[in-house]
């Protein structure tokens, strides 16, 4: 999803950290889709990251910048713990092994920009999470997030490459059908109920949670590449900003922007298994570095739904 | 040095981790020597743990307790690249990975204490560095002890193996003859004098490090090694209790205890290279979890210095 949104952003922009956009080589599991209003100058890779000589045939064209969000998400690395920790982990150092080796052969020293997630805290967490506190994760996948901003920090400062790692709020809200991720609810309740469908909230009003738009995510993303690395400082993964608000107040915020009759399609199935998960998350992040580079994410949950509908929904709700 | 003296504490002990102790199995680069006191029951085996297979012959006689001690030291790890992920990195998760494939087949859950160390801490330090403080490494060798912690915790999480890490304090007085580390001087100012031999002094005595000697290092693994992980919690790596002292703070001691004449033998040569290194170290932990959980270290120099005349120099100062 992030993918495909940050492609058409950089296609739409043509130019990405400061350089114009004339090549992309766009990478997945499976080959990925052609972009939309894009002919020419882009490589289509099913590609293993972690099997030996793709990552090196991936950068064989020396791109300036390196988005690396490939992840194998949270649940699944809980439940295949090979697979999480071969494709999150492995991939991740495959990756910038084959950035060293190239460095090696002609001093090549890209932009990599690495997605990191707000999954490398784990409870007890302050509210708000200071920048300095510290990555003590409760799942595989923000152990392998946590290494991945480990090894990040290192090539950089070794100068073989030039990292940037982001710590991504929940994307909220994030667009598509219901999922059963334990985070689905932060927007199935907002996303089903603005299209007339119902949703299920297994959680308490009083859950708070840090959340940014999908917009939002890829503008980090973009900032990210065009960062100037000695404001950043050998602290290379920084904090995203993002909205912190109760379910509640998602609720409120849905009533407001389309009324009662959205809101009566909420339905409440408290779920304790979900409740147990979702109360280890982060309640919010001081960002503090990050906004002062020039990062920002919505105001208002109302904001957050505004740009749902003009992005997923055409500029206004149906009917 | 600390791998000999765990040893040597384990013979005379006779047991660890609650257990009598009837096999111990030595692992190193080369074959360890055979331990003083111990006639059978020992395996001395020459491994390079990341190779594969290594590991998990290693295993084989299933022991209790594992203690992982390997470790390319910082400056080799900074200056060797490839070497220092290998040792230090590759090593570590061979050993785990080998715990697993043995768990998979039998249960087979050991206690394994992983000694890290403050080195993962990167400046700027506030003092003393609180217990949820990031861990951002600026070397190499704290990267992989850093990441080393963090596999030890999912590992542990996942109930894998039963993982305790501790962060060890810088260890003073080490014996032995003065090397080019750059933390070698706070061993040497004192150890040298105390046997009538000139001690080279590259800092201004302002310098404040945090210290423990090598008898309570090797007490924290014990330690560690029958520790309830129950109240331990998820947050398997533990700060080490240690001393703060400045380098003045060591003289004053070296001075009462050995006397002007000793003191005279420290010769002045600041060393702009080894400060600017020095100067980025942890000045002290907070190690309140530690302390709660039994682990003690020396209170003042003077007492690290009658430790190292007790367990070095046989009791007593030379002549």
């Amino acid at each position: 999803m992030l993918g495909r949104k940050l492609t058409a952003r950089l296609v739409t922009d043509g130019h990405v950290g400061g350089r114009p956009l004339d090549r992309l080589t766009l990478a997945d599991v499976v080959a990925p889709d052609r972009p939309a209003g894009l002919t020419s100058g882009v490589d289509l890779v099913a590609a293993d990251l972690a099997a030996d000589g793709e990552a090196d045939r991936l950068l064989a064209g020396r791109p300036d910048v390196v988005f690396h969000l490939a992840a194998v998400v949270s649940g699944e690395a809980e439940d295949d713990f090979e697979l999480g920790y071969r494709v999150n982990l492995d991939g991740t150092r495959a990756l910038l092994e084959a950035v060293r080796t190239a460095h090696a052969v002609d001093g090549y020293t890209p932009r990599v920009v690495f997605t990191s997630s707000i999954a490398v805290f784990g409870a007890p967490l302050p509210n708000p999470i200071p920048e300095d506190f510290h990555a003590t994760p409760l799942t595989s996948y923000g152990t392998q997030k946590a290494i991945g901003e480990l090894l990040l920090a290192d090539y950089t400062r070794r100068g073989l490459l030039d990292g940037i790692g982001v710590r991504l709020p929940t994307i909220c809200i994030r667009p598509g059908r219901p999922n059963r991720a334990a985070s689905g609810f932060f927007s199935s309740i907002l996303r089903e109920p603005l299209v007339g469908e119902e949703a299920v909230l297994p959680v308490p009003d009083s859950v708070r949670h840090w959340h940014a738009s999908p917009r939002s995510a890829v503008d980090f993303l973009v900032r990210a590449a065009s960062l100037d690395g000695d404001q950043v400082g050998p602290r290379r993964t920084l904090s995203m900003p993002g909205l912190s608000a109760t379910v509640g107040e998602q609720i409120e915020a849905l009533r407001r922007f389309a009324g009662e009759r959205a809101v009566r399609l909420i339905r409440r199935e408290p779920d304790p298994a979900v409740m147990a998960i979702v109360e280890t998350w982060a309640p919010a992040l001081e960002a503090t570095r990050a906004l002062r580079l020039g990062f920002t994410a919505e105001q208002s949950f109302e904001e957050i739904i505004r740009v749902h509908v003009e992005d997923e929904l055409g500029g206004a709700l149906p009917g």
